[in-house]
């Protein structure tokens, strides 16, 4: 008997790299010991949550004995969680937003679902410069849409506009981008967003439907050496940005994210309504509780990023003695060096041979590279060094 | 430009009785004082949560700041809570059930719709006996499926088997019931639910795909006057159970659920598979972490019911003494009247005018009867028999 649709048996068979690596690992640990394997598969952040958020928690103990402690909310989220939201994505993301333009939702691929339920009709692109992170395509899939990846500049994964607009096609409802970026580390400047929303609007001229540009920003608190991630909101006024608070409080378990609109959006009321329908009627109701309680405290604190910045120059370091070709990641907690091998999944099974775990660009659209995340110890990276160099001596 | 899709629009701009009635009834309060509204529109749990809840904070209060106190963790649920909610459901349904039967969900929503995400196919068909929770629809529609509403039984809302019977076709997939039953109160019997086991095996014959049973049971824990809530699972093998803790803990908020399967499935290990699969990419990732880590101590705690008891008899009371007709419910916190004017809309104003809010029957699908909601104190039913009893003289 059939127990799932054909669709989803094949979802189940293909080659998920992230958990075939993540299975891979567990053997290893089991094998050598914990001690033993440098794992840099999963970006699974590591650091503990502000302070604030334990005091929250204590907080909201001493209230949770009252009616309604946990209660149905309006779909959007709490007004006062709308409210403080707004007021700081309002100097963030430098244009002034308010809590109407604005929903709480269960993590940014929560928001990302929601927003593709709003606008995407059965047949519709979804065009995203690639590498890019796998469950983008899985989400397009689920309202019936295709992923169409583009490529981006060699070298630097820098945004191609003139390869993202050969993408393009009358199907075309959404570009969506990415920084600071998963797998790259690139983050996008402002002259480029810019050279994107010029050539937005003029793929949008004429049609019915506005081509959309979602930002997803999970690692926006995240870049390094005082570079600045612009902002597309008073860029384009057909944009969005989805955000999460997964990384920058380490509560990627409590599912809060949001998403908001550029509020030069004509009419952004109806897409609004939309999402915060849609947010109920895929049966995430509201965004949960306790997270959106915890953000109304915890909003502006973060944790130590100092940390992941001694990773990264750990990890630069430990690649360049090594010998790898690698960009240096601008922003996010991932390095996407060039496999010395073509074929990374080769390479890839050689680095595990070393305990060293990666994994391959292909799970992000772009063989030739691996990914390495950095959510670990500094002792593990250091450590990591003789088998990084052994492998790439073949 | 269209911001949205051409279903978006419909829903959007379609009755939504429930949001109709609710700001009707802030209308109400704001021109005579919350105090003179009776409103009995919204099935939201007013009891406080268990003493248990607070306690379990205060305890993660101490753990906030340990790396992963709230980290990602595998889709399906912490492994713990997994196995806690196993044992708890094999003595609650009456099956062997292990952790390997279950994920956690975003709550009952959440389930219903990762369910339908692995086994719905565009054009599949779920039936349904009516009335119903609206919702249903749009869970189906999510899918590309469709809702269809099978009759009950006259007065009772039993099940009626033939009907549901004859509204299966080659397309339906699904069978969805709901017990104790919102709007109606009625909770089926085993005899009920063995003769619709048996259809359903006898219509599943020869299919390759089989038609499950899906039970939702947000309301189990709420059956009164000793009436038993017989479990699906022993009696269908494609039966599967979806749960929440919104009403038993009072924390609809938090959006904490379940999905567990028949052990008696054959292959079920790949429905699971499905499911979890499809919680990944719709975006849940996983059920909210602090509400796992609530339910892991909170398992056979839950709000005051005989507060409900002594509503539900005050309710009765005061429909009686006015002259309605009605079904006196079984379980759950809902009376669904009889509609002494056949156009229970025209009805439901007149209640209105009265400050009684009540919620059509067509919300659910069934004209001439209306919705009333007891998640209010003992003192508004008492309350309002002055004006439902005018509203019937009217």
């Amino acid at each position: 008997m059939k127990l799932v649709t054909e669709q989803m048996e094949q979802y189940l068979s293909g080659g998920a790299w992230i958990r075939k690596i993540f299975e891979q690992g567990l053997e290893l640990k089991k094998r050598y010991g914990e001690e033993a394997v440098c794992d840099f598969s999963l970006g699974n952040p590591d650091l503990p949550p502000p302070a604030v958020v334990g005091e929250c928690l204590a907080e909201l103990a001493g209230q949770a004995d009252r009616p309604f402690a946990f209660g149905y909310m309006p779909n959007p989220g709490y007004p006062a969680v709308r409210a403080a939201l707004a007021e700081h994505l309002s100097a963030e993301q430098g244009v002034a937003v308010t809590a109407a333009d604005l929903l709480l939702t269960c993590g940014a691929a929560g928001g990302i679902n929601v927003f593709f339920r709003a606008v995407l009709t059965p047949g519709d692109e979804v065009v995203c410069p690639s590498p890019y992170f796998v469950e983008y395509g899985f989400y397009a899939a689920n309202h019936g849409a295709t992923l169409v990846p583009a490529p981006t500049r060699p070298d630097t994964f820098d945004l191609d506009i003139a390869a993202l607009e050969a993408a393009i096609t009358p199907r075309t409802r959404v570009v969506m981008i990415n920084s600071p970026n998963n797998p790259t580390g690139q983050v996008y400047g402002r002259e480029t967003l810019m050279e994107l929303a010029a050539m937005l609007t003029r793929q949008s001229a004429g049609r019915d439907r506005p081509i959309y540009l979602l930002a997803d920003e999970p690692y926006r608190f995240l870049a390094y050496d005082g570079v600045a991630v612009p902002s597309v909101l008073p860029l384009y006024p057909y944009s969005l940005v989805i955000g999460s608070f997964s990384k920058n409080l380490s509560l990627p378990g409590e599912r809060i994210g949001f998403v908001v609109v550029s509020p030069d959006m004509p009419g952004r009321e109806r897409l609004v309504a939309g999402m915060v329908f849609a947010n109920r009627i895929m049966g995430f109701v509201n965004a949960p509780a306790v997270g959106q309680a915890l953000l109304l405290r915890a909003l502006g604190h973060e944790v130590d990023r100092t940390v992941y910045e001694r990773r990264r120059a750990a990890m630069a370091r430990v690649l360049t003695e090594a010998g790898y070709e690698f960009f240096m990641p601008r922003g996010a907690f991932y390095f996407f060096p060039k496999s010395p091998d073509p074929d990374e999944v080769a390479f890839v099974e050689r680095l595990a041979a070393e305990r060293v775990l990666a994994v391959p660009g292909r799970g992000f659209g772009l063989p030739g590279y691996f990914r390495l995340a950095f959510c670990v110890d500094e002792a593990v990276i250091d450590r990591s060094e003789p088998g990084f160099a052994r492998a790439i001596a073949g």
